[in-house]
């Protein structure tokens, strides 16, 4: 099976300039075939202030109303998805912008209101993505650029978390691919001392995710994210990488942040 | 040669949701190929407005300085486009939501500075449409639905005026198709007395065409809409219609608005 990548990056790359441009240069590079993902970052959050439109937020849990949706349209499918295009088109790599609506490549489910009401927030299940369709692009030679804002088809336009989206795409397109999925974050890998930013876990098995997670070295926000990253796994991912964008030049290498696999054999 | 429509729509449609909705309906329902380029309407405006950000006009005509090609950019490439294409999407049109950075679709040049500095502004020429990676989508049973944004290539988004970049998407893929190329406008059709909203011309010739000029008939605003499509014919597009969004039903009967030939026979 041939290579693909999934990459999804955050605020903390596409906020920052030189980051970001780090970053596209080691996309670029990359050889074999790629998808990327991008957040929102603050961007969203300032045009919101400009607008006067506060941000909704009920017991600590973001809430996308019909406002807020507007903006995310605008912010992540316009402004941020059509500039990281253009840059990357700058560079030679024939990148195409997508949101889930785009060819009804990812089609959610808006949140069932239960005890919160999230708003218009899309909610993903294991038929969402459109394999065949991403595929055709993938094959007409077309590396796809994915905003995080998705549709229900009936018309609908949802914003849907992208670590998700990286992840269901990575998952669906197991099927044709070897798939890598990477997750750039703003530590170098996941640590195994909090202390200590160079104590980076190279490599990582279910069963010692289990350790560590009882043993309480890996802790707090991270454990639904690995979680998360071995569900995926078990979906049919080869593998899943967690660490810096800017690091990205070093996966042909194998130094590349945290490893995650099934086995050591694999 | 199959045949293609290249549909241009403009503020009059998308600021009306219910002309809209009769548009999306009418060119769902319309059978062949296809293409649909948007212009923005008012919500740009209206975002400016609301951003506090004043519209440059010197001598009556637009800039585009760069506070408005990011407001452009999040309005006609982010909100408008994606809304249409989760609208056309919910009719089972397979529709993907473009602009010209998108898989180097359409590449401009920013308009040299002369009297008139435009700003972020792009000009077509002869080459600019990437006519082979566009069949490769329609080929793959997507429908384009293109934004009025083009790239330079170097990186830089570009406001460019929609009439031109549907023209310009017909020329080039009249190459592989009998193309037909459709501007939707506020009238019926190019009137034979501008009293009378019923007095369509049902068809033009490049010579009537001048005698009507001459004639004093046809006048302002439409006597280079009216040039700009004669030359799209002369470049090889096989005919343009002018007339209103909700009618482009007719079309298959051949009673839709004015159109515009080479020749009778043709």
């Amino acid at each position: 099976m041939k290579q693909l990548y999934v990459i999804k990056i955050g605020g903390n790359v596409i906020d920052d300039s030189e980051k970001l441009h780090q970053f596209l240069e080691s996309f670029t590079a990359l050889e074999g075939d790629k998808i990327l993902v991008h957040g929102g970052g603050k961007t969203a959050t300032t045009l919101s202030d400009e607008l006067g439109v506060e941000a909704k937020l009920i017991d600590g849990r973001r809430i996308t109303d019909i406002e807020t949706l507007r903006i995310v349209t605008m912010v992540y499918a316009g402004l941020i998805n059509k500039n990281i295009v253009a840059q990357l088109q700058q560079r030679n790599c024939n990148v195409i912008g997508l949101t889930g609506a785009d060819g009804d490549m990812i089609r959610a489910s808006k949140r069932p209101v239960k005890e919160l009401d999230y708003g218009f927030v899309g909610d993903l299940h294991e038929t969402s993505v459109n394999t065949d369709m991403l595929n055709k692009l993938i094959h007409a030679g077309l590396v796809p650029v994915f905003s995080a804002i998705t549709h229900d088809g009936a018309g609908q336009l949802l914003n849907t978390n992208a670590d998700t989206i990286a992840s269901a795409l990575a998952v669906s397109l197991s099927s044709l691919y070897k798939t890598s999925l990477i997750y750039c974050f703003e530590k170098k890998g996941v640590l195994g001392n909090a202390e200590d930013e160079l104590s980076i876990i190279k490599k990582m098995k279910p069963n010692e995710f289990e350790i560590l997670k009882k043993e309480g070295i890996i802790t707090g926000g991270m454990i639904p994210k690995l979680h998360h990253a071995f569900e995926a796994i078990k979906n049919g991912v080869h593998e899943v990488y967690i660490g810096r964008a800017d690091e990205l030049g070093n996966i042909r290498h194998n130094t590349f942040g945290t490893r995650l696999i099934q086995n050591y054999d694999a």
